[in-house]
């Protein structure tokens, strides 16, 4: 391709909105275009670099005998609404009505159209076990849109359905998908971490994410270097610490006037944060449960959410907490409120004596707080994340932490969906036994994204060759000098000749100003066509090490060409 | 691929509402599968085919100098109301709201989209030309979805757009589009023909479509033998006929009761249905208007709705008509019409004399009626079908007809969205000028169709190699017998090393219900291992021709991988 014909959406500028380096190279390289909040565009260069990607993931799952086949992205309600998942899925399932009024969604992840297929093809257990996968758009409608194609409303996953006729064809099929996703991002060049995503189960093989490590990453990993547990933050076991004995205190009620903080009131009650237990209130699906945690620790609203299988989740309204506290906002507190509302307790706060916590009332705590005297929590449960140094629920090391960007996901699904959708096969005896399935998702836009995050430096991208839009690129310094421009078109000749993907810089452009452009979109290899021309020299860099060598043309074109993956 | 692990969607039936050759063979095939009213998913053998489909658009595109990207489909409506097209698409629009309450729709066509990234990419002439092209899902809420994939609400379409300084650069890159057009329908195997699609226009070159013939196709292709003049029927001018002079005779109320059709009302007045000219009333964007045209012929809506620039266009409803005309349905006419609404008269009425109408009064018509006496039309325009022997607007010859599939559309759009959109360019002058666009449209999904719609028997389909889902298939008849099945073995593996897409058929069934679905999926070569199998003899099977031999299975090997495209 000459760069004179090539569409180039290049920016000078950080664009403002842009957080993360993948975001804001994305941006300034030219490779996505925002068309709205959480949707992009992808332009020729972006677009080049991820059908790289997805040819990657084609191949590998074309390897691990998974078919392809496409669904359509606009699905009637009806399939959904069989599953339960119409009401589930809440306002992130973006809805609208067809001109006969029928309601449909678009596809924010497919298991009914596939369970769907399957149950209307599949009739004998002879037909299975069968993989089926597609590499199509997804929508969701995301709260809060970010990162670019991080997490978009509208983004690419490869998603695939495994459906078997018992537990060991399903531990099989799982088992492939998840050797294809290791060699997926093996050949991606992606420093990843593989980490349980089973709720509380102790490294259980149940789900597990595929995490590319990034300080930018939404997601915290928590990992043992000494038993190789690894887990998403999300959803890593907090245990039950061991309880100190103390004796309790008689309660006492403090007046603790303009206290506004937890950091004011330790200040003000000359003690430390985990003396203290904090009160939340929230409402889950219209109603009101208080979540107690101690006063250094965060509430994990994932853990919470699925202890409610809730559908819409925030933090109670000023106005709940001061109609069933009877006091402002920051006073709350359990004594007195299990009569109102749930109260739930942290597994952690179960063996915590004497504590300080709101009282209910405007400017005034209690402390010396005991459960079991003071009050009676409804539910003991593990609610709060884990921090860096929390024991290993596997092996009570202290953990480390890592933040990461969830790129895979694999799953044992099991008969959820075959059991709502009446998925079954006829075993060998004759009876009807609903499917085993597993899901297999690859968030591709993101992994694009990921590499990036992973592969970049001060002045732009640093692609790694094999999702590089473009190889190389010939870059003569002088244009209109015909021995300078005429080796640049020999060297890319023969570069085009060889299958490289190449560019010509034929813009009469100054070579800071080329120089400048290739780093930002990165292309891994340049060659520079200047002074030694007329000796036939020219000179050969690396993107990523930085290496340049002074070559002929001709050991250049092979330096090139032999380095192709 | 091994048949037992290939997901197969066969069907023996032909389903109830498919009504056309390729949408009921698609679904027997198992290529497609209906999810909603218009809407399918693509099985992995008719993905297969559909991929092979569109890597021929790809190449013709990228070979001609198009470069690829893509838009989202989910579009803010702030880029449709900019170029007036939110509301000029109707309820043909699929909209919806996000969780912030902002409008989107589903997109239609790009034109906005590729406009507005230009816009901010493109500075100045050096810039441009520029083809800018994607393969992508569209949505149209159509008012009939039919046919399969023909005619479908989610499907694929590649769209590409150019971008000139000027008119002579938009006929260059429209050149290119129409001969890269010309090789993707060539590759396909495909019986097209290129038709005027630019209304009213003499062969003029603005705007073309690709017509695949079929018997069932949808649109009516008018062609001259003598010129080669060629339109859609669609547009196809019909011109003024000559006017034979005639003594006007004297008007006259007939009763015509117990007629309520045109056929009666011919019986009953003893003439032919040229002596007659229709009145029918329609409600454009909620206007009333009366269009005639001669008894025998067919009111063009694609001309009437041009005529109007209309957005939603219906037949005008009983009670419009009744209150209208002060007569039942069936006797509306011209004469005292006018004072109410606008009368449209097709030209070929101007020309007549003493013709039959409705009399506004049930049960009465007039005869003897002359325009210009009797009533005088607010325009005389072009609004009819043209039929099979009307004269070629270009050479006056008879014209024939045919019927056909659009399967392509390319068009010179001019300034219409860089002006509305503010796409503009500075030229060497340093002056600001709107870019000159043309679009170029393939339905990807529907092509797919039309090769099939072009290549089919009574068994089934009759795939050309080039866009097979498979290439070959072999069919051991005896899976269980270690000679046949070895033989198979071994063809099937050396025919994979050669590259090409095989099939082993080692399902344990009769040969002749393996038989029959190869040749309903339409597999061009079928390799039987059979009674021969201990010589090392194979049978191989043309799909299309038929002809069948008998080779050893080395020489069964080279013919199958000579053939090869």
């Amino acid at each position: 391709m000459r760069v004179s014909r090539l569409f180039m959406a290049t920016q000078r500028e950080i664009p403002a909105d842009a957080e993360i380096p993948s975001h804001q190279l994305m941006l300034r390289a030219g490779l996505i275009r925002k068309c709205a909040s959480g949707i992009y565009a992808f332009m020729p260069m972006g677009w080049k670099a991820y059908r790289k990607v997805e040819n990657i993931i084609r191949e590998e799952m074309d390897r691990a005998g998974a078919q392809e086949l496409i669904m359509p992205a606009l699905l009637p309600a009806e399939s959904y609404q069989a599953s339960g998942r119409w009401d589930k899925f809440g306002p992130e399932m973006f809805r609208l009505n067809d001109r006969g009024g029928r309601q449909f969604c678009l596809g924010p992840t497919h298991e009914e159209s596939f369970t769907e297929a399957v149950r209307d093809t599949v009739r004998s257990y002879k037909q299975l076990p069968v993989t089926l996968y597609q590499i199509q758009h997804k929508y969701r409608d995301e709260k809060r849109p970010r990162f670019g194609v991080v997490r978009a409303r509208e983004f690419v996953m490869k998603d695939a359905y495994s459906f078997d006729v018992d537990e060991a064809g399903l531990d099989k099929s799982y088992d492939a998908m998840y050797h294809a996703y290791r060699r997926i991002f093996d050949r991606l060049g992606l420093d990843y971490t593989i980490v349980d995503a089973d709720s509380g189960a102790m490294g259980g093989s149940g789900s597990q994410e595929f995490m590319v490590k990034s300080p930018v990453g939404e997601d915290g990993i928590c990992f043992c270097d000494a038993c190789g547990y690894a887990a998403n933050e999300e959803k890593a076991a907090c245990p039950v610490p061991g309880k100190k004995e103390e004796d309790l205190k008689q309660i006492n009620k403090i007046h603790t006037p303009d206290v506004k903080t937890i950091e004011e009131l330790i200040a003000f009650m000359n003690t430390t944060p985990d003396k203290f237990v904090k009160t939340i209130l929230y409402d889950i699906d219209g109603r009101i449960v208080a979540v107690m945690v101690r006063g250094d620790r965060e509430i994990n609203e994932t853990k919470l959410s699925n202890l409610y299988d809730a559908t819409e989740m925030t933090l109670a309204s000023f106005g709940d907490v001061e109609r069933i506290t009877g006091a402002k906002v920051g006073f709350a507190g359990p004594v007195g409120l299990k009569e109102k509302i749930e109260v739930i307790v942290d597994n952690e706060v179960s063996v915590m004596s004497n504590f300080i916590v709101g009282a209910n009332e405007t400017d005034y705590h209690f402390e010396n707080v005991n459960i079991g005297r003071d009050f009676t929590p409804d539910r003991i449960v593990d609610i709060r994340n884990a921090v860096e140094g929390d024991p290993c629920p596997k092996c009570g090391q202290p953990l480390k932490m890592a933040r990461g960007v969830e790129v895979g996901h694999i799953f044992k699904l099991g008969t959820k969906y075959s059991d709502a959708l009446g998925c079954v096969y006829l075993d060998k005896a004759g009876k009807e036994n609903s499917m085993i399935m597993g899901c297999y998702g690859i968030g591709v836009s993101r992994t694009l994204a990921a590499v990036i995050e992973q592969n970049h430096d001060d002045d732009g991208i640093r692609w790694p060759r094999i999702v590089a839009p473009y190889e190389v690129v010939v870059c003569p310094t002088k244009v209109n000098d015909e021995e300078n421009m005429g080796l640049a078109e020999k060297v890319y000749e023969d570069l085009l000749k060889a299958g490289i993907d190449v560019l010509l810089d034929d813009r009469n452009e100054r070579p800071g100003v080329k120089f400048k452009d290739w780093d930002l979109i990165g292309i891994p290899l340049r060659i520079t066509v200047g002074r030694r021309a007329s000796e036939g020299i020219v000179e050969i860099k690396n993107r990523t090490t930085g290496e340049t060598s002074e070559l002929t043309a001709d050991e250049a074109v092979k330096e090139a060409t032999a380095v192709k993956e």
